[in-house]
Order: C-alpha cells, then sequence, then structure tokens
C-alpha cells in the first residue's frame, strides 16, 4: 500500500444485527485499493464505527459504495438506540494520515457528499473542517433532533442542507461528511496513587485551562490503581508527543510526583513516533524513506 | 510488501561499466518479491554494492540469480580495483531486518551457498554468523590473497571451501556467503569544536575500551567544524540508539560539552525507531501494529 493515505471512519446506525453490518462492510472491502482496519459494534448504541484506509480516491469511492449500502439495508423509521444519529450512515470523517493535506481531505468530504446526494437523494451536512459554517463545526450541533427531528430542523432556515433537498430522505434521514485531524489517546501513569495529583496535572497541560493547545486530559484513577493523566491529543503535527510527555513529567514533580510510565491508546502514525526520535535524539534531516518499511510503502 | 523481511547487500567486482552493472542488477530486478533499494558503484574501488529486501525465500532467489549473471559477465582475469576482492560476485551477506531471525538468514546463507556450487562450481566460503569456524569469521581473512591469490590459498588445509572443490573457478575465483546484522551509522555533534572531547567520549562509549557493547566510535571534527563522536551500532536489539545517544550526552557533560544534534545515516529499521519512542515515553505494550503504516504492511 502506497505512502498516500487518508483515513475514514464512518459511523453507521446498526450495531445489532451481524448480517446487516456485515453486508455494509462488504462494501468496503470489495472496493479497490482500500483497507479495511476495524469494526466496532455497540449494541446498546445500536451503531458501528467502521475503520478503513487507502488513497484519497479509493476512500471516497468506498465512503460512497458504504452509504448505497447502508441506507439500502437500514431503515431508520425501525432504529432505536442510546447514541444520537441523524440517519443510516449518520456520520463519514476523512482524516490525513500521510502524504495527505486536510486540504484535500475537505476536498475529498465535499465529492463523496455530491456524489451522496446525486445517487441516493440523502441530503448532506459538511462538519468539522469541511463544514460550511461555524455553527456546523461541531458533530453534536448538527446531531441535535436527531433522525426524528429532521423535518422539523430542516424546515429552519439556519439548517438548510449544505447538499440537497430541505427534506429528509425517508428511511435514511441525511448524512454529516466532513474532515477533522487523526485523534489519538494517549494516557500517562504516575506514580503515585493520589488522584489528585493526576487531575492538577491535567489541568496545567490541557487547552480548556491554560496548558497545551490541541490537548485535551483528565485525572483519573487508572484500572492498576495508580493516578493517570489521561489525554486526547487532537493535532500531533502542532502539539507533538514529546513535548505533551515532557510537561506531564516537569508538572507531576512539582508534587514530588514522576512518570511511572505511558501508554499509546490504539494507533498511531509513523510520523507521530518519527516526532518523537527527532525530538529526543535531536536528529536534524531525519527523514520518513530512512526508516526501512516505509520506504518499502512508496 | 509483507512483514517478513530479510536485506541483502551483495558486492559485484564490477563499477565502472555500466551496463555490466546494469544487467547483474536487472537479475535482481526480475525477480518476485524483492525490492532493489540501492545500486552503489565505486569506480576506484571497481565495485558495486547492491541492496535489496524480501523475504527470505524470494532475496534467496535473487541472490542466486546475481550470482549466475555476475559470473556470466565479469572476468576477474581484467578486474583491476583497489578494494579486496576474492571473486566476481565477492559477498552476499544476508541481514534480518523484520520478523526474521539470524538463525533463518545462517541457514539462508547456507542454501544459497550450495545452489551457488550447484549451478556454477563456484567454491563458497561462509563468513560472519554463518561461519563454519572462528577464522573464517571475518571477511578480511577470507579475502587475504585475493583473487590472484586463490590457487594457492586453497591448497592450504586451513583454507578448504565450505562447499565446493579445492580449486577457484577460472573466471570468477570464489564467493563469500554469509549472515551479519544490520549495521547503523548513527554520528552525534557536540557543541564544541574541540576534537578531544569528542575523542574522549567515544572512548568511553566504545566497547573496545570499556563502555557499551556493540559499539564502535571514533571522535571526530564534522564537515560542519563541530566535534563529532562517529558511532557504528552493531545490534540494535541488545543496545539501543536510546542507550548510546543517553551516555554520549553524560560523558560528554564531564567536559562542560553537550550534544547539539545527532544524525542516523542511511537506513534504519522501523523497530529501532519504536525502541527509541518506547525508551523516552516510558511506553510499556507498546505493539508495532499500533503504526497505522505498519498495520498496512501485515
Amino acid at each position: 500500500m502506497q505512502g498516500r493515505l487518508v483515513e475514514c471512519v464512518p459511523n453507521i446506525s446498526e450495531g445489532r444485527r451481524p448480517e446487516v453490518i456485515e453486508s455494509v462492510v462488504a462494501a468496503v472491502r470489495d472496493t479497490a485499493g482500500v483497507r479495511l482496519l476495524n469494526v466496532q459494534s455497540d449494541e446498546s448504541h445500536n451503531c458501528s464505527v467502521i475503520t478503513f484506509v487507502g488513497d484519497p480516491n479509493a476512500c471516497g469511492q468506498a465512503a460512497v459504495a458504504l452509504a448505497l449500502r447502508a441506507v439500502e439495508v437500514i431503515d431508520m423509521r425501525q432504529h432505536k438506540g442510546e447514541h444520537p444519529r441523524l440517519g443510516a450512515v449518520d456520520v463519514i470523517p476523512f482524516v490525513p494520515i500521510s502524504g495527505t493535506t486536510m486540504e484535500e481531505c475537505v476536498a475529498l468530504a465535499r465529492r463523496v457528499g455530491q456524489e451522496i446526494w446525486a445517487a441516493l437523494g440523502l441530503p448532506v451536512y459538511f462538519y468539522a473542517e469541511a463544514a460550511a459554517s461555524p455553527s456546523r463545526v461541531r458533530l453534536p450541533d448538527i446531531r441535535k433532533g436527531e433522525f426524528e427531528g429532521l423535518p422539523e430542523k430542516m424546515a429552519q432556515p439556519e439548517w438548510v442542507p449544505d447538499i440537497g433537498e430541505r427534506r429528509p430522505h425517508e428511511t435514511a434521514g441525511a448524512v454529516v461528511v466532513g474532515a477533522r485531524r487523526l485523534l489519538v489517546a494517549y494516557n500517562i501513569n504516575l506514580n503515585t496513587t493520589d488522584v489528585t495529583v493526576a487531575r492538577a496535572v491535567a489541568r496545567a497541560v490541557r487547552e480548556s485551562s491554560g496548558g497545551l493547545t490541541n490537548v485535551q486530559a483528565m485525572g483519573v484513577v487508572a484500572a492498576s490503581g495508580w493516578a493517570q493523566v489521561s489525554i486526547n491529543l487532537l493535532d500531533l503535527g502542532r502539539t507533538p508527543i514529546a513535548r505533551v510527555f515532557d510537561l506531564v513529567r516537569v508538572e507531576a514533580e512539582r508534587y514530588g510526583a514522576s512518570v511511572a510510565e505511558s501508554e499509546i491508546v490504539g494507533l498511531v502514525p509513523l510520523d507521530a513516533i518519527l516526532d518523537v526520535a527527532r525530538a529526543y535524539l535531536r536528529l536534524r534531516a531525519f527523514e520518513r524513506t530512512q526508516v526501512l518499511e516505509a520506504l518499502l510503502m512508496e
């Protein structure tokens, strides 16, 4: 698989019937040039998150194929679940991973939205980096009212869809398509059981209370019993892992605590790991293509 | 390309005639399952180093194909060059890169040696980790006497070839096949122009004078004018980059110097970079398959 990679993480409104989920997943699996990485279904939410990667064009094709299949097999008039949702294929985010830009993902989201409307008559809202206005950046704002409230919502001038007519698709509602950065979950365990230290450190390092931009953090007790700073990294290109680790380390020292260990939860792009090596080894001019396995992907 | 990777770095005795070099390189390029990474020809040495990677079987096939072609197009009776050499295809080292072991590379070297003898009647010496005796571990010992001295050398009981008869191939001499670890060149620049500091640090960190095992080092003046500790890392799995960097940093501090920057020269395996992140972020249970691009290679 080549170096130009986009990740797509669509959310479909079916988390209970395996044959329906598999039918939608198959649409992705059958698209050339994409690789299915993960399917996570939640019964109580009654939705599934499907993760796949590939070059931008292939990801776009797979996303459209997935939307077509989802609308064919999911009827929102029968759907119940804990998780807010607007339609059968609820949200389709594109994430630049490597060799691709946010601008490309925004353009991809727009094109996929056009194709979905043309093929299905399913109205489209663009969100996050692809949003057409500030009021449509946040997913919860767009989802408010959910599938059942769509006729009323779309009647309001401020909720005219970005593409399509001002009425929901009868069985599939509407779809939200967009582009966003990769989010990496990162936990740092301190060698103390005092959760108040982890909370103080979290306050010090997170954006919302005077810390680093692109960082969300909270202090919790880890399963192991140790105090943990639980972090979301929202933009690894601007606020890299090493900077966050070292600030946590320094802030913890103010309380006599130190970092016992840290944990990257789930997937992380190679560039983020190369940045760790660059930071600590003070590497100059270290290129991705010097990593043997990365060179093989060129 | 899949995760089980071996690197093969054969040295052929032709560095001047592009059409001859290309003919040998083509034998590698035409082998399915290997990827040609680099061809480096030296006119004064009159030899070329060809680097390719692939799964063990494919690398073995490519190495045999390369040997057949080299013996076909190179006549050592006409060969002159600065660099010591024993034959047309002088040395064929196999290097475990990822998902493969040294034992596999030793077995591969042995098999390739057998095939080369069977196909060409070219006598074979095994060296490095594949050596049959301690006197055959080092390449310079085997090469001593060179192509021209082979009849005399092979007449000595201690230089009976490991495979084949006790006389050189008329035009191709003999071949040395073996398995060795990946060698990574790594330079650390100090923020001083005093080369005696770099020399003292090199003495402190290298194996030969009481430092770290698997480390060769010397103090030099870098092109930029700064004092540089120039390092070869011989076994990244046992003596990782982070340990070497930090010992250089600490030893430099004894002279009031600090590390300005460091540089990885050429290729490095992904695992070595993951180990840097593991060391500095104190990562527990961080797997290669958490790196998105590595997952795609599975």
